[in-house]
Order: structure tokens, then sequence, then C-alpha cells
């Protein structure tokens, strides 16, 4: 389950964008498994999507139509990844494009297509098309929970993001759901997240707020080290608030990138808290170092050990498996009298030994809690960097072990 | 249990090297946990250590050591590794050299100190050396056994080998054993190895044929990815046969280097076999790489992959996280096209999609046995690697979540 994750925010509405839910029987019956986003015409785009040489075929179609229009869909199932399927798979992904676009009245390339699910095995495509009907008849502005269920896979809980903000004196709202529990780590994890806002925002700008936003947050959180060849993020702006963030220099862009990250924050740690088998929800912490990419591979080499991983699980302060990681990281060579590991906040090693003052009781009692901060202090410069990250479980192989089955 | 282990073979024994081990009470009363390694005079040493940032004591000062002068003895405890014990570790690691030093009348320098065990707490310095006589008074040049069982850790199985070759018609040896099953990677592993051969050969020789024997054995296996402050392996030359290996020109270095790396190599599979919580040998062969470093990288990034390995564990052939994991490879740009994926020789992927003559039965077919090999042809040049590791069960989390209770 879910760590110290509560309910579900009340969402509300972004104007200008309909999402609607249906169960097309895409893998299993019964189960919600289809989402269509639907966005009012003049509404820009915005998105990053994974960095994998196996792109899925949505991937590279939703890629390519984004490069050549404004979207008025977003076309997104579970089940299928539709990903490793060749020729085949780009076809199968065209073909549904092309049903929802018959439906909207619309062009093939204004629909953006997102699958997650099984890799290597044709998508459905008349089942997928079949349920077009009734996920358009679901279609309403106040269909965001019903979406956040709808593309949930091995996620236990729904992931959903509210943020509100002023711009220029006119209220504008960010509303965001995101998907992804195992096969996550960064550019870009098994995840699909998809935001709106109703401020208005020229897509160049939007993309330069995205890439921002992503950096510390979606690209920050690692469950497995794992990668996926489907993930995306999306964000589109429907312009119906009436506020605006006309270019880069505008006084607005900084607040609305601001909010726009802590809407990705939220859904990136609802990710971590909901990883697969997850018992702990940490953040390693990383200061002193001499780059920030120095700071980032030392927090990214302890949030995928997964001797530390399993050291969490039990709640055991085995710090040694945190020096461990930091003496593999593939950093220039660091004096690790200068190096200070805490564990929430109790201090366990200074010195190049450990802290004299340190007992195993007080690590004990830290690593008690479900929140776990790791902190790592090299004493070799200024920069910093925070990763996020969870415990390895029974659960986790229990879970991937049987996932297909 | 390890996978596919069998009896340890007949060691016999190294002219010139005796072995004594003894239950020092290190960390746990009444398990060996002592073990004294003497070579004869004239005796040259190789080694390579671990590359941590935070190497332990004992291997600063075993480098230190061997810089100095020929050893004339190993000291090797379990129980504690002496790592991140700054100052006082190295002291301690200093104190037993030099108690091991006045029984054998020889200088401090000439003993090589190894620690395997819990990271961060001091070594039990009295009982350690309390237990030198009677490890003493046990050497015997047919102690390799007997030292095969006394540096087991979370090891399941003693690990050695044997190797008998002709150099010039004269018979020469070469015998190891080793330790290991968890922190192992690269670079050095959670993982000793201690090897001795009757040759005769200059250190600098002995040196270059070590640290090629590594390359595609020690160096080439993981069981986690995580690699440990501790690791090293030692190669002793007596010169007692008779038989020489004078320079890197000699035409016996060659099929020397073969035998040393033959015996590296049963010795890291062996490791692998007996990974923690290990159900699975997995051999991952990629080939049709631009550059070697280009396959070792795809080969590394499939053998670390926890979604790969729990795969395996589940003898799922869910070759779409091979695919996924080749795709995360930070390499070049490859055409995924070119690519082919085999499970145990059964063809699954090839032209960008599922082979159309696979099927899911001969996959679970390759799977169910013990052996694994993954190949991925790159499609891409001529280099090959190859890497060797294991499956992640649930036995691994359970091992290392209670590791130090």
């Amino acid at each position: 389950m879910a760590v110290g994750v509560g309910e579900m925010p009340a969402l509300g509405r972004v104007a200008g964008i309909a999402l609607g839910t249906a169960a097309a029987g895409i893998r299993k019956a019964g189960r919600r498994d289809l989402v269509i986003v639907q966005c009012a015409e003049g509404t820009t785009a915005a998105a990053v999507f994974t960095q994998s040489h196996f792109a899925a075929p949505p991937v590279l179609l939703a890629k390519a139509h984004l490069a050549a229009c404004a979207p008025r869909a977003l076309l997104i199932n579970t089940g299928y990844a539709n990903a490793a399927t060749g020729d085949l798979g780009r076809r199968d992904a065209e073909e549904c494009c092309a049903a929802l676009a018959r439906h909207l009245q619309c062009r093939p390339e204004e629909i953006l297509p997102f699958s997650t699910g099984v890799i290597g095995e044709r998508l459905p495509v008349a089942r997928l098309i079949g349920g077009l009907p009734a996920a358009l008849a679901a279609s309403s502005e106040d269909g965001w929970a019903d979406a956040a269920f709808g593309i949930m896979t091995t996620d236990t809980v729904p992931k959903a993001a509210v943020h509100e903000l002023l711009l220029d004196g006119t209220p504008v709202r960010i509303v965001g759901i995101a998907k992804g529990s195992g096969m996550i780590h960064p550019d870009m994890a098994t995840m699909l997240g998809f935001i709106a806002t109703d401020a208005e925002i020229p897509s160049p700008v939007l993309q330069a707020a995205l890439r921002q936003a992503v950096k510390t947050t979606f690209n920050a959180i690692s469950v497995d080290g794992d990668t996926s060849t489907n993930d995306a993020v999306v964000v589109l702006a429907t312009g119906r608030s009436g506020a605006r963030v006309p270019r880069l220099e505008a006084a607005a862009f900084a607040p609305f990138v601001a909010a726009l990250e802590g809407v990705c924050r939220t859904l990136a740690q609802l990710i971590v808290r909901d990883g697969e088998g997850a018992t702990k929800f940490v953040q390693v912490d990383v200061t002193g170092a001499r780059s920030e990419s120095e700071a980032r591979v030392v927090a990214d080499t302890i949030a995928k050990s997964p001797l530390v991983k399993t050291a969490l699980f039990a709640a055991d302060p085995n710090w040694g498996r945190i020096l461990m990681a930091v003496g593999r990281a593939p950093i220039a060579p660091i004096d690790p009298a200068r190096v200070v590991v805490t564990l929430n906040g109790v201090r366990v090693f200074r010195g190049g030994a450990v802290d004299p003052d340190y007992r195993e009781e007080r690590g004990q009692e830290a690593l008690a809690r479900e929140d776990v901060t790791i902190g790592v202090d090299l004493g070799q410069g200024e920069a910093r960097a925070t990763v996020y990250t969870c415990d390895f479980s029974y659960d986790y192989v229990r879970i991937n072990g049987s996932y297909r089955t």
C-alpha cells in the first residue's frame, strides 16, 4: 500500500478540458482502461518523453503529432504498452488516432496517443476503438477523478494534484493526474502525467516551463532504477482563465513555473509513495558537492542501491551501506573524513568514522518512521541535489514476479 | 541455495603455501572466522583492490604493505569489515598485523590484512589476536578446504577452484578460494579471492596476469550492482614447482594467464551461483556492439535491472523488460530494427518486434532451466562482452533485510 497517502483532493475543473473514462475490456474485463482528454480549440501543449532507445510507437506518434499541430484530444489506454511492436504497432496506434478523429471530426494528427502496460504484445485495436463511444459519452469537465482511476496499472492509489494561483490578479488553476509505481527512474519512468491549466501560454513558453518543472520532480524520482519505453508528461494550456504567460521574460513566468513544479512534485512523490511494494518514502539529500551533477549522481547511486533499500525495508540503520553506495558513486575522489551522514537528522558518520555521539537506538528510532530523509554532506563544495525513492520489499519481488499472470 | 553447484573439488597443495583456520569468536561464537595464509620466502604477490572512495583501513594497509615488500602472510577475518572506522580502524588493522608478525618473527609490513563483514563497527582486536595461536597451530599445506570455509560470510557454499597445467613440460598448480554473495559488482564486489601458484613469476608479471584475468571474470559479475569497501583478489607465486614465467613476452605467459583466468572464472561464477537468494545463474551475452565498452554497458544494464531479475526469478519470459533495459543503456542511439534478443537460444525479438516464430511456451521452457543465457545482438558492429549475474528473489530481500540481526 502507498506510504502516507491521504484522500485524493477535490480536483474541480480546468475550463476547456473534458475527460471521459470507460472500461473497454482492453486487457481485463470490467476495468477502467480507456481515457480521452479533450481540449478546447486554441489549447496549447507541451510534453517531455522517454529517452529510451526503444521508445514505443505511440510515443513516436505523439511526438510527431505534437510537432505537427496543436492537439484536440489525448487518447490513453492501459493494459498494453504497444511497445516493441514495430511497424504493426505504429499502424495500430495510427488506427486508434484515426478512429477517435472521426468521432471528434478532426484530423488524426490532432490526437496524441499514450499506452501503458505489457510490452511486446499487439494492442487489441478493435476493443480500444469499440470503447471510444462510451468514453466520449462519459466526457465531462468533472471527469478528472475518474480519469485518475482510469490510467492506473499496478498503482494502488489514484494520483492527482491541484494548485491555484493568481497571475496579475486573475485566478489560475493547474490540475494534474499521473500513474506509475514500478520501472521508475529519471528520463522518464513507467509513468504518465497529464496536466492542464486554464492560463494562456504559447507552446514554446509552456515547453520551457515544463522542462524546468520536471527537472527536480519527475526526473528526481527512482523506485527501481528502471525506465520505460512509454513515459511521458503532457501539459495543456486552454487559456480560458484570461490570465497570460506570454513570454519567458514575463513576470508571470516564474510564479507559473513554481506552481507547475508544485503539481509535478506532488504527483512525482505520489508515484514514489506508491512504489511497488514500498513501505518507506525516502528523500535523499546530497549537499556539499562540487557540482549539481555530482550531487545528483551520488543521490542517485544511494537511491538505486538494493542493499540500502533492503536495509530501509528492515528499518535497519545499517548506515555502512549508505557509505558503500557513496563509495562506489562514479565521481572524482573525495576525502571520507569530510563526509557527514545523517538519518532523519541523526548524525551517524563524520570524521571518517561513526559519530561518537551516535547510538544505535537513535538510528532505529529514525528509521521506524514511514518518511526517512538520508542526508549526505560530501564536504567538497556548495552544490546540492535531492532524489526521492522508496524501499525494496518482498512485495516488490512478488509484484514484479507475477506481473503478467 | 547455490544454483547448480556440485561438491568442492579436491584442492591438493601449492608447495610453499600453508593455511590455518580458527574460530576466534570475532562476531559469533563457534564459527570459523580467522584464516592465516603463510607463504614461503621468495614468494611474489599481486593484487587488485576495490575502487570505492571509502576503501576500508585494511585495504589501504594491505596496499601499502604490498607496495613496501613481499608478503609472508595474509591475515583474513570475517564478522567485521573494519570499514568506515577511520583512524581507529587503521590502528586496529596495524595492531593485528603487528601481533601476527611477532608470532612469525617478521615485520608487520610483511602481513597483508583482509576483513569482511559488517561495516562501521570496530574490529574486536583482542579476540582476533587471541585466535592467532589456534590458526597458526592448525596451519598446513592441506588447509585449503578449511580456509574456503573460514572466509565464508553469507555464502551458503565454500568456493574453490584448481587448475593444473604444464609450463615448458613442468607441472604447475593454481589453487584459489573466494567468498562473496551479496554487494557484488565489478571493481570489486564484497568479495575476497585468494589464489596461489607454485610457478615462479616476478611481481610485475604476476600483476599483469592478474589484471588480465580479472577483467572477464571477477570484474564481469553482478549480483545486485552494489560494490564494497573491502574487496580484493590476491595471487601468490611461490616458485616451488621450478616452472618460470619470467617476462610478459615469455612463451609461458599466455598459457599461465589462461589457467589463472580459468581459476578466476570458476570462482567468479561460484559467487554468482551463490548470489544472495539466487535461483538462476544468468549469462548475459551482448554482441554486435560498436565497442567492447558499449557491449559491456548494455550487458551490465540488463544484469542490474531489478525488473529483469524479478522476471527471471518468476521464470517469466517477459522479454519486454530486456528491451527496456537495453533501451535505457547509456549508449549512442541504436536502430531497434537491427536488434535480436534470444533466451537460451530461443529467438524472441527481431526486426523491431516479437519474432513471428516465437511462442510463449518456448520462452517458458527456456526460462525453466537453472542456467539462462540472455543473448542481445545489437547489430551495430563486431564487439562483444559477457556479464554473469543471478535473479532477484524474496530471499534476497530477506537476507539483506535481516543481515545484522
